[in-house]
C-alpha cells in the first residue's frame, strides 16, 4: 500500500462561525487552518470560499487570494477548488477555473439533497468539463450516486476528460448514497471495472466521515474530511 | 421459476405518431394496444396519456377513461398509471392517484436524462407516496439510479410506503445508468440486500429492450417493455 493522500476540507459551504467557532471562514482563516492541516500531512486542499456574511460564493477574486496563500503558505500542496452548487448558479460555478489550480471538483450528474435537487444539467457538466480541459485543470468528480462514476469513465473515454479522472465518493447525504459497506462496495467494484486502479478517495458526510475514510484507506484508496 | 410478470408501457410520454405510425395515442387507441397485449400474456399495463396534439399530460380525465376502458376490455390486468415528470409538474403530475388504480409509478430520487435534470424533489417524492399510501395504490419506484433502491427501502422501513415497494431498475437512458451489465449486477446485489426477494423488474430504453429483459427474467426478475 503506497502512501495516503489526505485531502482536507477546510470549511465547506454549509456551515458557519454560530454553527461551530472553530470553522474558518475568512480567507486569512482558511489559509491558517490549511497551513496547519499541511504541516500535519494533508496534501490536497479541497476549497470553498465565503462572503463576509458567511454565505457560500463562487467569486474568483475570493479564490484567487485564497490560491495564492495557500500557494505560498503550503508549498507543494495540491490546491483543488470547488464548482459545487451550492455556492453558485449555472456557469457563475465555474468562473475559478481560469485561475488554473491543480485540481477542481466536478460533479457529473444530478442526485438529491437533503431538502432538494443538486442540479447538474449535462450542458453545464459538459461546460464546466470543457474548461477545466482547456486550462488543465484536473477534475475531482464527485460521485453521489453509481451512475455519476459511468458518467465519469464515459467522459474521459470519449475525451471531454483528457486526464483519467480522481473520483471521489460521496456517501451519507441524505436522500443520495448512504455511508452503507454494501453501498461502498458497489462503488468500488464499478470504479475498479471502468478505471482500473486510477486513485481515488472517498469522504462520508457528518458522523460517517472516520468510517468511510477507513473503508477508503482499508481498499487503497485515499482520504478526504 | 415463477410465471414472468410483462408489464406493457404501450404509449410512453414521448414517441409522436410522426416517429412511428403504430403508436398509439389516443384512449381508444390505446385500449385497444392494450388489450391485444393482454391476449398475447401481458399483465401490466403501464400507462400514459396524451392531449389532443400528441404532447404528454397528467389529465386525471384521460387517465379514468383509460383506466375504465382497459378494466372494461382487460378484466384482471393491472393497471399502473405513471406519475412521471415529462407528463406535468409538481403535485399535478399525481393528480390521478385519486382514481385508486392497482398501481403508479413513483420516482423517489433525481437523475440526469439525456437534455436535462430529471426533477423529483424530495417533498414531493414524499407527497406522491403519501398520496398513494392514503389510496391504497402500490408503487413501482423507478429505480435509475442505486442510490433510488435505498431511497426505496429507507421509505418502506419508515412506512412511507407501507406495502414493499415493486422496484424496476431503469437502464440505458444516456446520462443516467447504462444498459451494462455490471450496472445490473450492482442493482440486483442491492436490490437483493435491501428487499429480499420481492418481485422486481427491469426495462433497457430503446434498443437495450430485449437485452435487459434477458437479464431480469434469467434472474427470477419480471420484464417491461
Ligand atoms: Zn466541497
Ligand atoms: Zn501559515
Ligand atoms: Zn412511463
Ligand atoms: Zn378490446
Amino acid at each position: 500500500m503506497g502512501p495516503v493522500i489526505i485531502c482536507v476540507a477546510i470549511t465547506g459551504s454549509l456551515p458557519r462561525k454560530r454553527d461551530n467557532p472553530a470553522v474558518p471562514i475568512t480567507v486569512a482563516e482558511q489559509i491558517e487552518s490549511t497551513h496547519e492541516a499541511f504541516e500535519v500531512g494533508a496534501s490536497i486542499a479541497h476549497c470553498h470560499v465565503r462572503n463576509d456574511d458567511g454565505t457560500p460564493t463562487s467569486d474568483p477574486a475570493r479564490f484567487a487570494a485564497l490560491k495564492e496563500g495557500i500557494e505560498r503558505h503550503c508549498p507543494g500542496m495540491i490546491v483543488q477548488l470547488s464548482t459545487g452548487g451550492r455556492s453558485g448558479a449555472g456557469r457563475e460555478r465555474g468562473g475559478m477555473i481560469g485561475l488554473r489550480p491543480d485540481m477542481c471538483s466536478l460533479s457529473v450528474g444530478s442526485n438529491n439533497f437533503p431538502a432538494r435537487v443538486y442540479e447538474n444539467p449535462p450542458d453545464l457538466v459538459d461546460w464546466l468539463a470543457a474548461e477545466m480541459a482547456a486550462h488543465g485543470v484536473l477534475p475531482e468528480v464527485e460521485c453521489f450516486d453509481l451512475s455519476h462514476l459511468w458518467q465519469a469513465a464515459a467522459m474521459h473515454r470519449d475525451g471531454r476528460l483528457p486526464r483519467v479522472p480522481y473520483c471521489q465518493f460521496v456517501l451519507g447525504v441524505r436522500n443520495a448514497l448512504p455511508a452503507d459497506p454494501h453501498a461502498f462496495e458497489a462503488m468500488l467494484a464499478a470504479k475498479r471495472h471502468l478505471l482500473g486502479e486510477a486513485p481515488w478517495c472517498a469522504a462520508g458526510i457528518g458522523r460517517h466521515q472516520l468510517e468511510v475514510n477507513e473503508w477508503a484507506i482499508g481498499a487503497g484508496g485515499h482520504a478526504r474530511t
